[in-house]
């Protein structure tokens, strides 16, 4: 075995990394990454002077193959190790991302005649724009009493298939009866590896609302549009593949591509953030993984099936085949940082960091690191991207109460940084009070690495803090996965104990600024209800921008 | 009159600004400009290492006499005339700013033992760290049922004398017992000037509550604070000019300052705002004047009188004798303008606006003139420097709703002046409402000068806009009180018809544009009232921030 190695892959928002690690003990000995050449779509589609409407964002699946061309034969060149010692290969995706395409695979933006459509293109997790659709899956579901609904918290996400599947049904109807299959970019990916098309329970479960063995009925899609009652059977439904299996194996042609042997085992498809918990170790009850990037997945297993309000999902075998898995989220933490320092902080500030050998973050968390718990005399929320769990309402903004002509940069920048906190705290505490406690908080993502950050989400939740000890959780991860679809583990828990890593109890709350932060976090949750609950102020912000953007294009049009 | 002159001098925040102005027709001849030496004193206390709390913002005297010195010399220099046809001086001065003296007009801040104690300063206009006496003074006057309240729409102001007479004496009793005349700035520089200590109608009103002849009772100021019922006999109370009056003299000293010659008239001192009013021709009723600086303050005179929730006060000659001056004011505008490009605006739009040949206001007012009403998705509330009217606030803070990942500083920046407009709709409604109509808006000060910003407020007030034609109205409404004190016009309407100027009708209200701003007004309303009226959330953060401050000191100090 110690001969043995497996490949995962990591499929993010901008790139993917390949990971080669050493089955016997998680040792990572080789990586690469690929940027995909068309990042994330959201102003015109390649190719064309077509402008996408707010809230959009588009990905083009050639980006993803590249990633097994490119990404995958480096890092095996890295680690330095004889590619047929590799048995294995998987791989995570982010979701709910989501490839239109023809019944062998081929993705309907390749197809001569389609293009030019939007609705052609990979739909990315992060787009937002099917707002309307959820609305109404959620208020039929509801008016209908669907058990499934409460599997979700009460709420389905426009993020997720039936909410974008119902938008290109409605508007682009040509390319909605072109598409054959309606596709997770986690399982397409698996689909170009081993030919066979598998859905993962993961993405099945979350975002496909696949429950007890069914998804929404036809009756259900068909009161909710006509002609809409055939998405299921004729687009979505497809055996089912349990985490940690193997969907078939690498053909000659992906064996080409990666420069792997023919045969191999490929993985069933797996989700970026699921997929970190074993890498951490992390696959008990009450242990929540944060795995924390441009935004937050939260994911917990747990013995029983609890309803948590605003939770993205409760999953049989979601996170590791055997236990409910749980998932909440936060769909913007570090984007809305990034956006901060890229469009919020003046030159001075830029000028100091790089006399101080900085980065501009470093920079302001260093200062921001010298004040008092509220000494900034500020609150935000943190849903520049709108809020995922607990309100699941994509049309909510961001907001700073408490700004004044002392307000500096570095005050803002931690009123976001405890934002986000405040907002982990609130999931916490949800899960809690639906009876499901948490005991832990572990971080996985490249958040981690914010010493102060880290420092505000134990004061702010009481938690202990441990810390993945993987750069790359992800890939870790479906590493994991490999080895167990390589047969090299019995199962993913076993697997986990030997090739997992995570250093434990890293940070630990502080009482004093804990009760400090209790008064802050009272005003963020009085905001989170009046915005988020009581009052549609920002959703009607929303609107006027739409139409305001609508008023421009007709203007500069004509 | 030809070869007769006069000299007004308007005392601002930052410097006291000169001009020599003919009195036949206003004709601006020479003007200079001299910065305080302190500025604001917003830190430390000049010369100790003593740090000032939070909201403090004080002032030096002599700074003060300086600007005679050095301004008034050289504006006459500037103008090329002989100092012998100067017939008259008159001064205006920012307000509520508060001189604590001896009893022959000496500064405490100059007497020895005093010079290293903050309340021995002058307590500049913007020193907001009197709420809490102007929330007792308030509670109190209402629970008695005290007759003048209404005059100042419900509520006093922690700016004004009585607000910051009480800080003093419950924080500093021996600077308070020291302490003879607590006399306003704009009448302190008069008693310079002529050696007579004249309290001006309008600061006398406006600012010291004076109503029908009389200040707030003995037994009322003794219920306030035992020990403070001798206020207004033992320090404030004094013989009152009326505008346009004569205060006395120039003496042999100030002569000496200024080269004018000994013996000329001295006004009555002014309010920057109010004397502001004749420099644009707008004493009648219904016209207001905005004069738009780094705050904004709305005088408009009236032949009646009416109670107004939230103004600044209504006062019988506070603007121009024989009518009532109605007064309403926001505390930040262009303060917020400023605060926001210098701290929130990145490298790369300081680069683009140097690179196009503009300040990076007029970069930002560019980029944001080319966006549709309600395209940025934004609201804001122009708190920043709290609320002046109609809340009378200053525990409020700024606010920005509808932030995403999009959202840009241009969007921000038009967001706020957007905010400051919806300010200005509001005083302007509330006094449609009760009973004194606005017909038009009449604009001075530095912020005219911005074309985007005019066109907000003539769409968002749906008024017409005039502004007034003279870069320096305070200044040039002075020297209209000195011609007037110097017997050159029989009175101040007078004065203003022959050396008032104004042009008519600049900007006018696009229905269209006004159309779309009843939507995001609605919206502000509703965040004015939640956050102004409704929700205490700005009051406890502001409490929040000063309980951190005083634990950070605490543990810097120890």
């Amino acid at each position: 075995m110690s001969d043995q190695y497996v490949v995962g892959v990591d499929f993010g928002t901008l790139s993917g990394r390949a990971v080669v690690v050493r089955a016997s003990d998680g040792a990572e000995v080789g990586t690469a990454v690929h940027e995909y050449p068309h990042g994330v779509v959201e102003d015109r589609l390649p190719g064309t002077d077509l402008r996408l409407p707010p809230e959009w964002a588009l990905q083009v699946p050639q980006d993803y193959r590249e990633v097994l061309q490119v990404a995958v034969p480096a890092a095996v060149v890295d680690a330095g190790i004889d590619p047929a010692e590799v048995v294995g290969i998987a791989t995570d995706f982010t979701a709910c991302t989501m490839v239109p395409t023809l019944a062998d695979g081929t993705p309907l933006s390749e197809v001569d005649g389609f293009r030019a459509r939007p609705h052609a293109y990979v739909k990315l997790w992060k787009h937002h724009a099917a707002q309307g659709q959820a609305d109404r899956i959620n208020a039929l579901a509801e008016e209908r009493g669907e058990a499934w609904l409460a599997r979700y918290g009460g709420l389905i996400s426009s993020e997720w298939e039936f909410a974008k599947g119902l938008q290109l049904f409605e508007e682009d109807r040509d390319t909605y009866d072109r598409m054959e299959r309606w596709v997770e970019a986690a399982d397409w990916i698996v689909w170009q590896l081993c030919g066979t098309y598998v859905r993962n329970a993961c993405s099945a479960g979350y975002k496909g609302i696949l429950q007890d063995g069914g998804y929404p009925s036809a009756d259900f899609l068909e009161a909710l549009a006509p002609g809409f009652g055939g998405f299921v059977a004729d687009k979505l439904d497809q055996p089912v593949g349990r985490l940690g299996g193997r969907a078939g194996t690498l053909t000659a042609e992906a064996a080409g591509w990666t420069g792997l042997p023919e045969g191999i085992a490929v993985a069933v498809g797996n989700v970026d953030a699921h997929v970190t918990a074993p890498a951490a170790q992390a696959t008990g009850a009450g242990q929540m993984v944060a795995i924390m990037g441009t935004s937050t997945c939260h994911v917990m297993s747990g013995d029983v099936l609890r309803e948590v309000p605003g939770m993205c999902g409760v999953v049989d075998g979601g996170i590791v085949d055997g236990s409910w898995g749980y998932e909440a989220g936060q769909s913007g933490v570090g984007d809305i940082f990034g956006w901060f320092v890229r469009t919020a902080v003046p030159a001075e500030h830029a000028a100091a960091a790089t006399a101080a050998g900085e980065t501009l973050h470093e920079h302001l968390t260093r200062l921001a690191a010298a004040q008092e718990v509220g000494e900034h005399g500020l609150v935000a929320l943190d849903w520049h991207s709108g809020n995922r769990s607990v309100l699941v309402d994509h049309e909510l903004s961001g907001l700073v109460v408490g700004l004044t002509l002392a307000t500096r940069p570095e005050d803002v920048y931690r009123a976001l940084l405890e934002a986000t906190a405040f907002g982990t705290r609130v999931i916490v505490e949800t899960f809690r009070d639906s009876g499901v406690p948490v005991h832990e908080l572990v971080i996985a993502g490249g958040l981690s690495k914010n010493e102060l950050l880290m420092q505000i989400y134990a004061d702010v939740t009481r938690l202990p803090l441990s810390v993945i000890d993987s750069e790359q959780g992800p890939a870790l991860g479906s590493a994991i996965h490999a080895a167990v679809a390589a047969g090299v583990y019995p199962d993913v828990a076993t697997a986990s104990k030997a090739m997992g890593k995570i250093r434990r109890g890293v940070y630990l709350p502080d009482e004093g600024r804990a009760a400090s932060y209790d008064g802050l976090f009272a005003e963020y949750v009085a905001l989170h209800d009046h915005f988020g609950r009581a009052d549609k102020a920002m959703r009607r912000l929303k609107a006027i921008r739409r139409d305001a953007v609508a008023r421009r294009q007709a203007r500069e049009g004509s």
